[in-house]
């Protein structure tokens, strides 16, 4: 076992998240410090416990832990009010304490629905995630956002509720379909967008080494540099009431997208950022905030990656007309008295987050996509 | 118009609670600086928008605020997941964002329900309580503990968010039943039982005065008191890791009471509140923490208020036995590593927050009590 580990000193309960490989097998080493008594609740979904639940168990095994899975559909529909309900009262039931901790391992999803419903159980307990997907371990299970999805949208309804402890598993992304790989990887691409054009250079220079199976070490090194400018972000603005926003680059659109999808299997969450990521910067360039040469440099990147660049909007019906897609953006959870707030990049490594953008302006670059 | 204000300094978020009487039919005057737009949307039920609505109507048409009604129906059954569901879902149809001001307009029920619907919709939205009951006033509507109630018992899903404002109108005590008031009182008599020795002398004297129709004056002094000492043991304890506990006397043996009768009208919150300040001054007194004299006085002031000093055990059937009851109190929030903690007194004016209790002294002690 070999790993790094990266401070994120938030709020007033700062946490280690720990990056490298073999993490799950050691969990008992890792989590032992923080518990009250040896016993810990642990979420997942049927594929993540399939793959890697045996790691975990002997983890926790070696330390003497006793534990209890709850192991859930896989896939965003259990993001759901009822299987939050259903989490809670399976959790009373297992006696879990307010002093205890529930191990939130899986992907995104996991990290979500565990993490609020550990928010909310009596009053607040506390967390460990244990990311199995590229997704989670750049950017989900960092920073304590966590919520369930509503019909109205997306993460709508949730609480900011930092983890105790984040163990990401680099070995745990060997078990990932490659679909979900390259998903995980807009999440990565995000980081050097908005904030290190050096490391968008590095990325154009190993995302093929990465998104391989052999890539381990770059992508212990993508993961740790995307953990560290998540923590440095969320760090000076838990809440997100500035700078946090920026880490939304993509998502408007993104989350837009998904919805009008009805967060199915036809649009990952990644992949709608990759799409939402490259509408953002088109849009830019397009109101002039941004040249044309980044724009076009970073759809290039997105597009090697194996990831989309655009939905075939016409072909997706009603469901994905612009009004539609305007209409579900104007739900987002940045909008202020009605007022559309967008990331927008002034060029790669650099975004604002701009107020009061312009819905008609948005809504024609929208038709003119179709 | 006359109020009088005690500041809570709670978290990073310090807030007034506005005691007075007229204070609907000038809600406006209060809550129009908090405004980011002249809109909000008020929780409340069909009891209360019946006797109270055209006051709190009048106060924010006066202050030209825009304003959605979201009634519900009166009682603790409300206070459910599915409940939390259908409000957040109501409040994002009417476009409620984060700087918006969701009005908590009612009892503790309708305050628990919403508070908690503010704190995870957006992950966050600020909310006002204008508690209409005495229970509400003096209790539930200070310090931010917001819930539903879960199968495996009450308040066990929540979180802990502070109100922008508190607006306790006095006057909206007069369309109370009479049951309610008392009820109310009990939380009342908790203070003066865990703190104020001076303040239970007081109400010893002016009880009668202070639950007739004619105690305006008795009820805001009543009212203004309590809200201090609340409010000084939250700021110094928000989240419950040590004396906030205090305010929780009476309440893990009343808590299982409620959960035993199914959270039904047999027993209001404030009686189960009152039988559990019994309970715990006699237990108190049973392994010698507390004078006999003390605890007799106690059950004496809780009995001349018209309230209940114990349930028929015997007569209410399997769902009362000692041993439930046990069970029951051993699902409190407070409990650690399976132990119980209960606030137990060791006079009149002072209580201990008493960890690791006898768990087979407390049930042979119950035992005793049928």
């Amino acid at each position: 076992m070999s790993y790094e580990t990266v401070h994120a000193p938030i709020g007033g309960r700062p946490y280690d998240i720990h990056i490298g490989e073999g993490l799950l097998e050691k969990a008992g080493d890792f989590i032992t410090p923080l518990l009250a008594r040896p016993k810990v609740a642990i979420v997942t979904d049927e594929n993540v416990y399939a793959a890697l639940g045996a790691r975990l168990e002997e983890g926790l095994k070696k330390s003497s832990i006793e534990y209890d899975f709850i192991i859930l559909s896989p896939g965003e529909q259990t993001k759901s009010f009822a299987q939050l309900e259903s989490l809670t009262g399976r959790l009373l039931d297992l006696g879990v304490e307010r002093g205890d901790l529930i191990l939130a391992f899986g992907g995104g999803v996991i990290g979500d629905l565990a993490g609020f419903a550990a928010a909310i159980l009596r009053r607040g307990c506390r967390f460990a995630q244990l990311p199995t997907t590229l997704l989670a371990q750049v950017d989900s299970s960092v920073g304590g956002k966590t919520a369930v999805n509503a019909p109205q949208g997306k993460n709508l309804i949730g609480a900011f509720h930092q983890p105790s402890i984040v163990l990401a598993d680099i070995g745990a992304l060997d078990t990932l379909p490659e679909r979900e790989l390259r998903a995980g990887y807009a999440e990565v691409i995000k980081y050097g967008a908005i904030a290190d054009a050096p490391f968008f250079d590095w990325l154009e220079a190993n995302a093929g080494d990465l998104l391989s199976s052999a890539g381990a070490v770059a992508k212990r090194v993508a993961v740790k540099k995307s953990c560290e400018t998540k923590a440095k972000v969320v760090a000076e603005d838990e809440r997100e009431h500035g700078a946090r926003a920026l880490l939304n680059l993509g998502h408007t659109f993104g989350h837009a997208l998904e919805a009008a999808l009805g967060y199915s299997d036809a649009l990952l969450h990644g992949e709608g950022v990759a799409i939402g990521m490259v509408m953002a910067y088109d849009y830019a360039a397009h109101i002039g905030m941004c040249p044309d040469n980044d724009a076009a440099r970073l759809r290039t990147h997105v597009a090697a990656a194996g990831l989309p660049t655009n939905v075939p909007l016409l072909n997706a019906g009603d469901a994905l007309t612009p009004e539609r897609l305007l209409e579900l953006m104007m739900q987002d959870k940045k909008v202020e008295s009605g007022k559309l707030t967008l990331i927008l990049p002034h060029r790669i490594g650099a975004a604002e987050v701009v107020k009061d953008v312009d819905v008609a302006a948005v809504g024609a670059f929208l038709k003119n996509l179709t």
